[in-house]
């Protein structure tokens, strides 16, 4: 019997800073082994206790250079003179051996994989409300109230292309939230488009009459 | 601010008898209270502990074709003689409400409902091998065996158009085929389109600037 490969899904996910994505992320991950999420590139030095391949491929601004003009990243930015970006190559090839991959983007990002990669999911995730958003962001109150005003202003920027995305998840319970994001990924794989070729030999066999 | 009001999903799951489509339906309307489940039209007599208005409604043959001309059903069939129908004026309003529902029908019932509701969600349930289907088809071995052969072929039939569905669920294990049909239905209503409506106030708060 011929066999499809199984293919893996794509998941964009977007948050305003504060909005608790990083640790709901890291939580998916640790539940679901089919869950991989993608390791970006950045030009940024390295921080302490950070390792190259792990938090990011750490590379010069001439090689991440040279990666954009040969078309090797599938969103790119810039972000206060550093570069970030996501290898299409990896994220292809994970698919491709039927693993799901976790982009953690901002909106621009999920925009330009959108364009590259329509078959993905998109999801946003948001805060119960703005004072809880800006209790997260105001932190110990020891920052500057122009760094808090900036944050808070990315924050909406960020908010006003929710409505892009397929799904909309509230961070109100950090447990139903990441129930919610769950439900997404098992109902995804529960297409009949990726349930055909993960049970092909079995539609057939119960498909034949006596 | 202007409020558009939710709108419930329909959902059609279909499967070849044997498996375990009834029971599995049961179990997600217990766990799931906005759910609901379409209550039949049909001209077969009532039999003993049958309520009209709760197992199904019970009509007589001028009744049920003087609907069917009015247009009244989303989906109908005669079933060896006996008349069974869905009522489109109860699922458009109780979907009005808000309120999600289950119609149990099978795939020609399902093809009718996809043209005239093609918002619907279609879900097909599969046992997890054919020997497991005939023996839950065979029952205790006293059925005549052209009965058998007949309800085998018509399984059979059934299964053929799964790929017409949206989701396929392999109902192996109970409760992995619940939590999976539960998290079809969960992740549904975290669509964009669903909850854009449902927290319309707060995706607009949030995007307020400073």
């Amino acid at each position: 019997m011929s066999q499809e490969s199984e293919q893996g899904t794509l998941y964009v996910i977007s948050a305003p800073s504060g909005a608790g994505k990083t640790s709901l992320v890291a939580q998916m991950l640790k539940q679901d082994e089919k869950l991989g999420v993608s390791v970006s590139h950045t030009t940024r030095p390295m921080r302490k206790g950070e390792q190259d391949g792990v938090n990011y491929h750490f590379v010069t601004r001439e090689a991440f250079e040279a990666m954009i003009s040969r078309g090797d990243f599938l969103e790119h930015a810039d972000v206060f003179g550093n570069y970030y970006g996501t290898s299409q190559v990896w994220v292809k090839q994970t698919l491709a051996t039927g693993q799901d991959v976790i982009l953690e983007i901002d909106w621009q990002g999920a925009e330009q994989v959108r364009h590259l990669m329509p078959d993905c999911v998109s999801i946003f995730i948001v805060p119960p409300s703005p004072e809880a958003l800006k209790d997260r962001l105001t932190g110990r109150g020891t920052d500057a109230p122009e760094v808090v005003a900036r944050r808070l202003n990315e924050a909406a920027d960020e908010c006003s292309h929710a409505v892009e995305f397929d799904y909309l998840v509230v961070n109100d319970d950090f447990d139903t939230a990441l129930d919610d994001l769950l439900a997404i990924v098992r109902c995804h794989r529960l297409r009949m488009q990726a349930q055909q070729v993960r049970h092909s030999g079995l539609l057939v066999r119960l498909s034949e009459r006596h």
